[in-house]
């Protein structure tokens, strides 16, 4: 169900890019007065959060060093969270990882925002997967950045189309500046990057000068053998990629922890920029996950969030293959929380979504992500949230929605 | 003494602006070496977080409403707590503020780094007092705002200074766009705004459109009858002053938990600027927060809290009474953290540093806090961490360095 404001908030904010404010107005009353399946929000479950284990560190770290977690610290982060954060990074095969490329950032949004004002000037071009994530999207578009988007295949962004793309923004004498991507379990698409585009994607950066920023707030949710044995870009090409990770997925989002790996000149620009942006994140938030590392506490609990986001996703697969109408297809994650679902090219996915939410479910529209302005036709589902029984369903009414509509010639 | 590396940070940072790499790395290596009494950090004493009241509220807040308090939150911030910060506005007088005009963020840094964001385009002129808070400099910097330093006396922001260098920017044709003042208890000056120049600044605003940035840190640790009756600039023209308060200085500043008020047309545009900056703050310390404001926690404590930063700012006053050499000054705060000591006009503040710190006390240099490169021989000193018995022992080795640095003619 779609239990808080911050569900409606990402809806909406997303809708809120095509609907008018009337529309939004009766949506919003519409969610408000129903039990809604929402395949829309992409938080993690609440059921994977160890309330009581956090319940007890939390008191015990204001307990016992409330002295420092409740005062101001640095603008890099917590040392020793730093520390764990490198070691972290080398048993991901950047070998070269040192605290000091290392910074601590509110979620990996702060992260994309910091990189986007220190990397982009206005008018850089930087290289965009299509779909892309929105929170990157928007925090490149306020750095005034322009995005070219590049097509995704099932083996993720299309390499050959990234360097026609590249050659064209050049040849018009354009500055393209970076790529943007999420390799593992794209968030929306649920797509992998493959290992073989790995390589290419360096090979191209090198070829052309261009830095990577790698948003990979998914790595540790792989569900797959093959999915556990990819390497990060930045493992590849450590000096032109910019590595940002999360403990928002695999602990709690509320407690808005990530980091951000760089070359360490960079790193020090971005702990400059973070001095002015907040000072630093939440200390008592980097406190209590510095315990729950040292206590082991993610670390145990990674093969259960595995399979308890695999038993869901299988849910929504299989419901998909029993529901979904002839026409439409869906990508297959080896990880994350989303499935990307494709009607008919002449279906418009957010046109369709007041009815999907009368009928008990809501999803995320497609268009949004796409920064060239298709997807209409799209739409974003995550498993992460409901129940395999609540998907199950959800799906179904989704599905029926989608071919009444289609029976009436409107999708 | 310097006890966290957020310490050094700040001293360091401020430093920075001044110092070459090597003189920095000497004095890093000194402050490590040592035990020392800190002036200079500005940061609240850990003496007053209510640790065992803390760790039981966190705790409870986990257990019980983990699902939420560890979810993803609203952009705009936990909506109890905005109605919170709402009636908290109302009650010092600012009649009309409702939710719709308040944004939570992390720390007050980061309401002045958004308001910089959204308000500011590149060249646009900000009035600013002599001296300023860092933070609040770096904020308008990284806006590629413009800094005119306005003089302060013991009253304030000169109005008649103010006036006469908004009027010579106008006629060269430069875009006035706001003022930036912290009116009570300046960090760091310890300067508070007397009321007639309140009306008098507002009276500015109006004549000229200007919006005005009030930054008020410190508005609850007043130490006199007078300074508690006066009246924020936001009381007087809330469609005009953009207002900035903070728990982190009577909660805990690791709990980076502040917000911003600002007319609803503005705060909806520092909403969107959140969301790209950082989805939203820590969800778990803002239900901190919310839980110990509905407890009683925050108000119960004022009246200790102001008891607490006034005997410690009697201790310094006391001593640089007895210690301060011949031709030295400095100002009398009515609250807040801060004195700001400023010594013979040929002396440079940051050149006895190192001299202080051997002597075993630190202090922040004046002159970055000066946005014309004035202050080179003015000092900020925090009474806001030490003992008092510290705050005594620190001015007297203070005060003795000063002396012989006169005596041997170098300042």
């Amino acid at each position: 169900m779609l239990e808080t404001k911050a569900d409606y908030d990402e809806m909406l904010s997303t809708l809120g890019r095509r609907l008018r404010p009337n529309a939004i107005r009766k949506l919003t009353a519409l969610l408000g007065s129903k039990e809604v399946i929402s395949l829309a929000a992409g938080a993690p479950s609440f059921e994977t959060f160890p309330l009581e284990e956090l319940a007890g560190i939390s008191a015990r770290v204001i307990r016992e060093r409330g002295r420092f977690a409740l005062q101001y610290g640095p603008t890099r982060g917590n040392s020793g969270l730093v520390e764990a954060v490198a070691a972290t990074l080398r048993s991901r095969g950047i070998a070269t990882a040192e605290p000091s490329g290392v910074l601590i950032t509110t979620g990996s949004q702060q992260g994309l925002d910091l990189v986007a004002r220190v990397l982009l000037d206005p008018g850089d071009i930087v290289m965009v997967e299509l779909p892309s994530y929105i929170g990157g999207l928007i925090a490149l578009h306020n750095a005034q950045a322009e995005m070219i988007g590049v097509r995704q295949d099932d083996d993720g962004i299309v390499i050959g189309e990234l360097r026609e793309k590249i050659e064209r923004a050049l040849s018009e004498g354009r500055r393209v500046k970076c790529v943007y991507t999420i390799p593992n379990f794209q968030n929306p698409s649920g797509v992998t990057l493959a290992a073989p585009r790995r390589s290419e994607l360096i090979e191209i950066a090198e070829e052309y000068d261009l830095l990577v920023i790698e948003d990979d707030a998914y790595f540790d949710l792989y569900f797959t053998e093959a999915a556990s044995s990819l390497v990060p870009l930045a493992a590849l090409c450590p000096e032109r990629v910019i590595y940002l990770g999360t403990f928002s997925k695999v602990l709690a989002p509320g407690l808005r922890t990530a980091w951000v790996r760089a070359p360490e000149a960079l790193a020090a620009k971005l702990e400059l920029a973070k001095e002015g942006a907040d000072l630093s994140s939440s200390v008592l938030d980097q406190a209590i996950v510095m315990e729950a590392i040292r206590e082991g506490l993610i670390e145990r609990r990674l093969p259960e969030l595995r399979r308890f986001y695999q038993i869901r996703c299988a849910a929504m697969l299989d419901a998909l293959d029993r529901f979904a109408p002839d026409g439409t297809r869906w990508t297959k994650p080896a990880g994350g929380f989303f499935i990307l679902m494709q009607l008919a090219a002449e279906a418009d996915s957010a046109a369709l979504l007041p009815q999907a939410i009368e009928s008990g479910v809501a999803y995320v529209p497609g268009e949004s992500f796409f920064v060239d302005g298709s997807g209409a036709n799209t739409l974003r589902l995550a498993f992460s949230k409901e129940s395999p029984e609540a998907i199950a369903d959800g799906v179904e009414r989704m599905c029926r929605v989608f071919r009444n509509a289609k029976a009436q010639g409107r999708a």
